[in-house]
């Protein structure tokens, strides 16, 4: 079984949720919120690296996806959401996993099975095929969708090589 | 005396220098450039904070100043370098050391003494003030320059404290 780990990167709130897939059974592990704390941004970007590595150290996941980062005109605003993403992708590579990168239509296309979804369907969703989670809060219910999403590609891929290992 | 690292952050290319402040007097320590290796982003991330926690470890510096970034219309850009400041915010954060932020042309005015200053007189001004340093590329000139700005700033403010205190 291996053990994914979906990071929804926001610099006040980083949503995380872990999941087992095993084949195409899909178990929720655990899901949280790391708030981050302090004035200085500085402060606030260890705070959350802090939290996230504990929560690896805790979880042990073996693969890892993040949300790709909507890039809007607000500069100010890509420019943070740019800080939090660098530490939601330097902490799992820190521990040695491979990072995938999904676009949110990708996410919700796999998990609701269309590119556009509200919070809410997204939410159902996740808790549909998760049975028991409940996620801590909306960017906690997020991640747990990209690690869903991530699950999704990777038995795509998985059927795949097998496919073509079949017909050569 | 104080030790200030100066960084200028890059995703490609990330330029640090650490100079030596003894009341008004300057001295350079050393200066050099990261440069991430790797195809995946999260890889290239990991690269750059090893390198600066190498750095971090080697010179010790006691206080730390980044450039902040400048926000452009290209929001890919700027997502880029968000990712890359991110970790040039963290790394000292990780070390204890107060992270400063200092806009590109307030820097400009702490070296040059004017707000608008091209790469080459920046690289000038940093060799005259720190006489033996030899900067190891652009960004490493820039980095050394952001170093100077702090120790100006840090003057300035205790020069002001003293100023209240003998008043009051």
């Amino acid at each position: 079984m291996i053990r994914v780990i979906g990071i929804d990167p926001g610099l006040r709130c980083l949503g995380w949720g872990v999941i087992g897939v095993d084949g195409a059974r899909l178990s929720h592990i655990a899901n949280g919120q790391c708030v981050s704390s302090g004035d200085d941004l500085a402060v606030r970007l260890l705070s959350l690296h802090q939290q996230l590595t504990a929560v690896l150290t805790a979880h042990r996941p073996t693969h890892a996806a993040v949300e790709q980062t909507f890039v809007n005109r607000d500069g100010a605003g890509t420019l943070k959401l740019g800080q939090a993403r660098g530490i939601a992708m330097l902490v799992p590579a820190q521990f040695g996993l491979p990072v995938a990168e999904y676009a949110p239509n990708a996410v919700k296309k796999a998990v609701v099975g269309v590119g556009h979804a509200d919070k809410r369907q997204i939410g159902h969703m996740v808790r549909m095929q998760l049975p028991g989670a409940v996620p801590a809060g909306e960017d906690a219910a997020d991640a747990l969708a990209i690690a869903i999403c991530h699950a999704f590609h990777a038995q795509t891929a998985g059927r795949l090589a097998r496919a073509i290992k079949a017909a050569s």
